[in-house]
């Protein structure tokens, strides 16, 4: 069967079921990245920075989390227009760059990974294709090992990414990836436990128009690649605050009509979000919680997944959105697989 | 008058009008940040780090641009949760921290701002309140002398924090502020030139529930605070994507219906916003362009503003930007000068 026989969302679908495997799979090979760790300890860093586009934006926030708090880290976002439009050549020395990209080509990541080497840093890729333009550009690559993916929307080389990460950090910092061994196991009682929560939340939203998600801490990161998610299959109005930003504005545009992904695991984040959710559900909205915590929190409905070490629960949280965001473009007719005018891979400069 | 008797937007439209004098006032005061200037080249730092919330968030990200390109160094937006949640110490030796805040009382900045102190880092607080907290726990202190601000949304301290941030990184890199010097003069132009633009994009903005802004480079900045303020006076779904970040999904959700709010100016940014509005024009998207570039694009209206160098733009372009937010939140029956639910001044932690 070709890829333009599959029925709509096939490949999303597979690719969804694959995390645990996948998951479970790059725990195994731990090893490699604590091979590209000790490169790192050789010449350790005094500041990190993160280059990423779309999902793995999302991912490489996460990181800059685990970096901070895990290794004690400043670390920073990177914009890289600032050397691809404006030519600023940094001074890099001292300096990690970490560039993800589940497909490695894009041409802005690839021009600040080779300008960051030149200028010093310490460059680390981490994407889904070896041999990539980015690993080449690289000192040191991170395969994250998802295997090859079909579906436009980024489903486990999301997940996968994020565990990258973390298996990363945390060899840095001298662990044994104890908190991570049985992620896979995990991932799957995560997708098992709630294929009736996605259900619901997908007849919910069958014609929703607008949501907004939230959360905080590393969860942040979960809530934005939420967002993106359902904008990028469903062609929704979606929009990510962390908790703390909701409350400093974006908050007035919440009524008894506005639909809020929260995610709320065990943990800091998590337990900071009850301010933010009370704040919201005083105004009437419609929150839909995600997370180990969902529980603990006012909410129409909850998709509860199994709890995890902190910093791992973003790899869980995803998972039930990512059937959400099929779930819903699928009910509305759409193609997840292949969302209008998009492609696998952007060639932004 | 007491301030429960004026007119609804009645302060809002006062700060906005009095940007011109509010900027020309803070070039006058040059030497004062010059003075801190000096005490960073002093103690030249090797990385920055930004700290700050809301609308405030969006001139940070202004000077970090500013900062990487013009003084070279690598620069991140802090995460305060960091520290404020997950505890973590890390090391700021050799960093400088610009803390951005209006009103200088956010507690999670006070107290990321006294942790990174102590942790090694130069603290420089930017804020519109002499001798607020954030002043006090930071070594340095650069007050934008904007005046009291009573309307809930931002307007002139954002202008002037843009201001204030260019001038210091200016006078970092030795220079003596010769671009800004007629800034009070354009804002002027700027806002007496829009008139008719603005009222034409409140008019057709009018039934509009969701809208899409984007920008490039420096103006990304723009693009951000256009979304905030356009989603915290009128309550719109308002969401603002870089122009390249667009390209990478998020572009799937725009159709003939979609409102897109794109900036574009004289430079660099601007010029690289072509590709990104030929895709947004294919899709058939209603396109309100702003910006000194205005008239380079595919658009359904146009608010030109007048030509600065490309680094103070986002100075300027976010000026008529106001008055539609403004406008659009009168014609909708609301009072921009305090939204539903929102404070001045945030106390999340």
């Amino acid at each position: 069967m070709t890829s333009s026989e599959v029925q709509p969302g096939a490949h999303m679908a597979a690719e969804i079921a694959e995390q645990p495997a996948v998951l479970a799979g790059l725990v195994e090979r731990r090893a490699e990245l604590a091979a590209v760790a000790g490169a790192i300890a050789q010449r350790p860093p005094r500041f990190a920075l993160l280059a990423a586009r779309g999902s793995s934006d999302h991912a490489a926030l996460y990181a800059k989390y685990l970096i901070e708090v895990l290794l004690g880290l400043p670390a920073g976002l990177v914009s890289p227009s600032t050397v691809t439009l404006y030519g600023a050549r940094p001074d890099l020395r001292d300096v990690l760059l970490v560039s993800v990209s589940q497909s490695g080509g894009s041409p802005d990541l690839v021009e600040f990974t080779e300008t960051a080497r030149k200028q010093g840093a310490l460059t680390v890729a981490v994407s889904n294709t070896e041999g990539s333009p980015l690993n080449q550009a690289a000192e040191l690559a991170v395969d994250i090992g998802a295997g090859a993916e079909q579906a436009v929307a980024a489903t486990k080389t999301y997940s996968a990414t994020l565990l990258a990460l973390y298996l990363l950090v945390d060899a840095v910092r001298g662990g044994d990836a104890a908190d991570a061994r049985t992620i896979g196991e995990l991932a799957q009682r995560t997708l098992d436990g709630s294929a009736d929560g996605v259900q619901r939340a997908v007849d919910r939203y069958r014609f929703v128009d607008r949501i907004l998600t939230t959360g905080r801490g590393y969860s942040y990161a979960t809530a934005l690649e939420s967002s993106l998610k359902l904008a990028e299959t469903s062609y929704l109005a979606a929009r990510a605050y962390s908790g703390a930003d909701l409350l400093h504005g974006p908050v007035a545009a919440i009524d008894e009509d506005t639909a809020v992904l929260a995610v709320t695991s065990a943990g800091r984040g998590g337990a900071a979000m009850h301010d933010v959710l009370d704040a919201v559900a005083e105004r009437g909205a419609d929150v839909l919680a995600v997370g180990s915590a969902a529980g603990d929190v006012p909410a129409a409905l909850r998709i509860p997944i199994p709890e995890s070490a902190e910093e791992l629960a973003p790899v869980l949280e995803v998972l039930p959105v990512q059937r959400v965001a099929l779930g819903l473009a699928l009910a509305r007719g759409g193609d997840p697989d292949r969302p209008r005018g998009l492609n696998k891979v952007t060639k932004t400069r």
